[in-house]
């Protein structure tokens, strides 16, 4: 190992000027949203009233491969942009293998994850249409803290409503969201008619993410000169993250490999599109040497919406105020187990990502939660990074490829490290004296959702 | 500030391959540790019994300006440096100033601190020397942190004794050092007699950095094959930190300029030295250009010592277990208040320092809590990182200095940001809400102390 390079990173100039829109390069588009009440599809105009325009149009793009990324919105990339690639040598030496590999470390962005990555241009969006206030949901606190922080860079006011469950274990996050001057408030909460109706029926619930979401929405709708921004599902979310891969790619070409294998952890989807998209490019367009690739998204297997879910039109959200979208989905109606992932209990996947695996283009894994963070510790020890719960998920898939070679196999590995867990200890605290459980979603739970839809 | 250069990162073949020991070149050399039995001065074998031979080498060693960094501490480097040279334009527009503010960003290491960069090579010469177990003290926990990362690397057992006020305040970083292996010990503890002593006295004691010193050197002097590891007030240990100001200088360069004014906070003396020991000795060596720049030590005004203290010779500890060193002191039984800065709540300062110090090289301000709070929000909306407690010090002086120029004085001001405040942020929390103190320390306390020395 000595002497060889360990981190990739790339020069500021190189950052990219251009995100990837995977959309119009798909063989079989993605369906569009449709308006509930009608169950026609809906227009980018149509959600012009939730999101920030630009947002609305990028989302439904189906033609332009390469999206500029505004000027205002790189330079605060430079803030920590590019991430860099590296070479997990620690973590190859502890399994014993010879396959290369790497990850590219979204954690070292200054709110820990890759987040930051999207937060930015729709803060950049809703501020130049001369928006004032902008409202989202979060769940461990990940994407609400990025938010936040956008919104302060733009000077706009920002309203966060954080999974009540996270709200109270993840006591710091709030903090970090409130040091930036977000206003955070615990979902259900009374402050909206979708929480107050859950709350009526349940007033211990905990909270879920398309909850929180419903409420969000709710907020934007009734509120003047205000925007919902979504953290993860949407398409321009993952358009925003491919930022991710296509740094990436070139800094593979660095190192003088291609991956083999793209992996990444999965709730709704952006962090695995942002790595995987910009890879997937090659393998639509049949380059030769670049086709073989495999992309595995991981999911919980308390949330198994790829590997269990089924496909079809269904709201984003839980009170039903979303477009209906063309998505794997568990049901909107469906509350996940309460694992320590919170990034991860969505009941829901990507539209893109959803019609990407209904043609076969990509790969699911169910992983359960102690396999997670016994991957995560034995990462953390490897390379001296503790991975946040969700990345855990992708650890613990790379194990598994690896567990699946021969030992002097050399395939090249490549994962996503969303982020850190350095704000998620207690979940760690938790696993290492062994009071860390598993959660099985039973198949009739998810037959009895799923016939509803 | 469109298409400027915002962070500089340098090559992994540009990382320091040797580290600048500042004794060699100082006019006044530093006086030697006296033994306290005998108050004859000390040699480095005379400590090998303690720490790691090659750092009592290192610990007195006056000639050689330049110490080869060991091959395999430096591949351990390439897991996070070089870290980035940051230009704060957001905190300078904040700040409405003309001045040029860069900033050393540490908060990168995977442990969030500059203390890696010592952990390394104190638990590589151990294992080097066949050493198997390492015990150290820590406050906050970022020494305690990297030191049990660093054990776990090179396959040490790692025994840490943490102040009893953190282990409480702080649980995350506690279940960091229990995730890479370590044993934690909340200190005053029962386990040693100087812990005993303590709580014999006093059942409720908090605990202090001195104390931890105490038990943990006990431990290393009554356990078989165990060395100990000091995370700042030493002289190999501030050598080991010159990585720090040796790749700031080149980074400093690519952006064409030369600091006016260098600044870190203060605690033992480590993240100090380690960004100004490189710049000083241009300074030293009287070069035309480079004699100007001013170097300012942040220390909180509730534990003053670079301020207010006595240069005399005084214990390490509080138990009085270590040598007798000389040094800007409160008393080794000073206890300091119960400030958020933890890694600063030390009654002493570095040998080396205090030479500079006494000798007009370098200068000292002392901050309250509250200032140091202000300053880290102002910086955190600015640039998006929270800074840890320790960090917020050197930001309020950094703001103190920019306040001093004229509007378009264009000075070059560099501090160091040694850590983020991500697992500090209950401190955050009750600043936000107002609940935050300042500590003032009486003149007379502070006599009533340097009258026994």
């Amino acid at each position: 190992m000595k002497g060889k390079t360990k981190r990739y990173i790339l020069p500021e100039d190189e950052i990219p000027h251009k995100w990837y829109n995977i959309q119009a390069d798909m063989t079989v588009k993605p369906m569009p949203p449709l308006n509930p009440q009608t169950r026609e599809p809906m227009t980018a105009s149509d959600l012009y009233t939730i999101f920030a325009r630009e947002c609305c149009d990028q989302e439904l793009n189906t033609t332009d491969p390469w999206i500029p990324i505004p000027d205002e919105v790189r330079e605060m990339y430079k803030y920590y942009r590019s991430t860099p690639l590296v070479r997990a040598y620690g973590l190859e030496k502890a399994l014993g293998t010879s396959a290369h590999i790497y990850f590219k470390n979204e954690s070292v962005s200054p709110m820990g994850s890759h987040k930051l990555n999207s937060a930015i241009p729709q803060a950049y969006y809703c501020k130049k249409e001369g928006v004032k206030n902008i409202t989202t949901e979060t769940g461990a606190g990940q994407w609400g803290a990025s938010l936040a922080y956008a919104a302060s860079l733009f000077g706009l006011e920002a309203a966060v409503y954080q999974v009540k469950i996270s709200y109270e274990q993840k006591p710091y996050r709030r903090s970090i969201m409130q040091t930036f001057g977000a206003q955070v408030t615990p979902s259900p909460s009374m402050s909206t008619r979708a929480g107050k109706n859950i709350l009526t029926v349940n007033p211990n619930c905990q909270g879920s993410l398309g909850t929180a979401i419903s409420e969000a929405v709710e907020l934007a709708r009734t509120t003047p000169d205000c925007k919902y921004a979504l953290g993860s599902v949407l398409s321009h979310v993952s358009l925003h993250q491919t930022v991710i891969g296509l740094e990436a790619e070139k800094q593979m070409e660095m190192a003088g490999e291609y991956p083999d294998v793209v992996i990444a952890c999965f709730g709704g989807g952006s962090n695995f599109g942002g790595i995987s998209f910009p890879f997937m490019r090659h393998k639509i367009a049949a380059e030769p040497g670049k086709t073989h690739t495999r992309f595995v998204a991981a999911e919980p297997a308390s949330c198994p919406k790829l590997t269990k879910g089924k496909f079809c039109y269904d709201f984003g959200d839980e009170a039903g105020y979303t477009p209906l979208l063309p998505m794997y989905s568990l049901g909107h109606k469906f509350h996940p187990s309460n694992i320590h992932a919170g990034g991860l209990r969505y009941h829901g996947a990507g539209v893109i990502v959803s019609q990407l695996l209904k043609d076969g283009l990509m790969e699911a894994v169910d992983i359960q939660q102690v396999e997670s963070f016994q991957a995560g510790c034995l990462f953390a020890r490897a390379e001296g990074i503790i991975p946040a719960p969700e990345s855990c998920h992708a650890i613990a898939a790379t194990i598994r490829e690896v567990k699946k070679l021969k030992p002097d196999e050399e395939k090249v590995i490549l994962f996503n490290l969303s982020g850190h867990g350095l704000v998620d200890m207690a979940s760690y605290d938790k696993y290492l004296s062994g009071d860390l459980i598993n959660y099985t979603v039973s198949d009739d739970e998810i037959q009895a959702n799923i016939a509803k839809l």
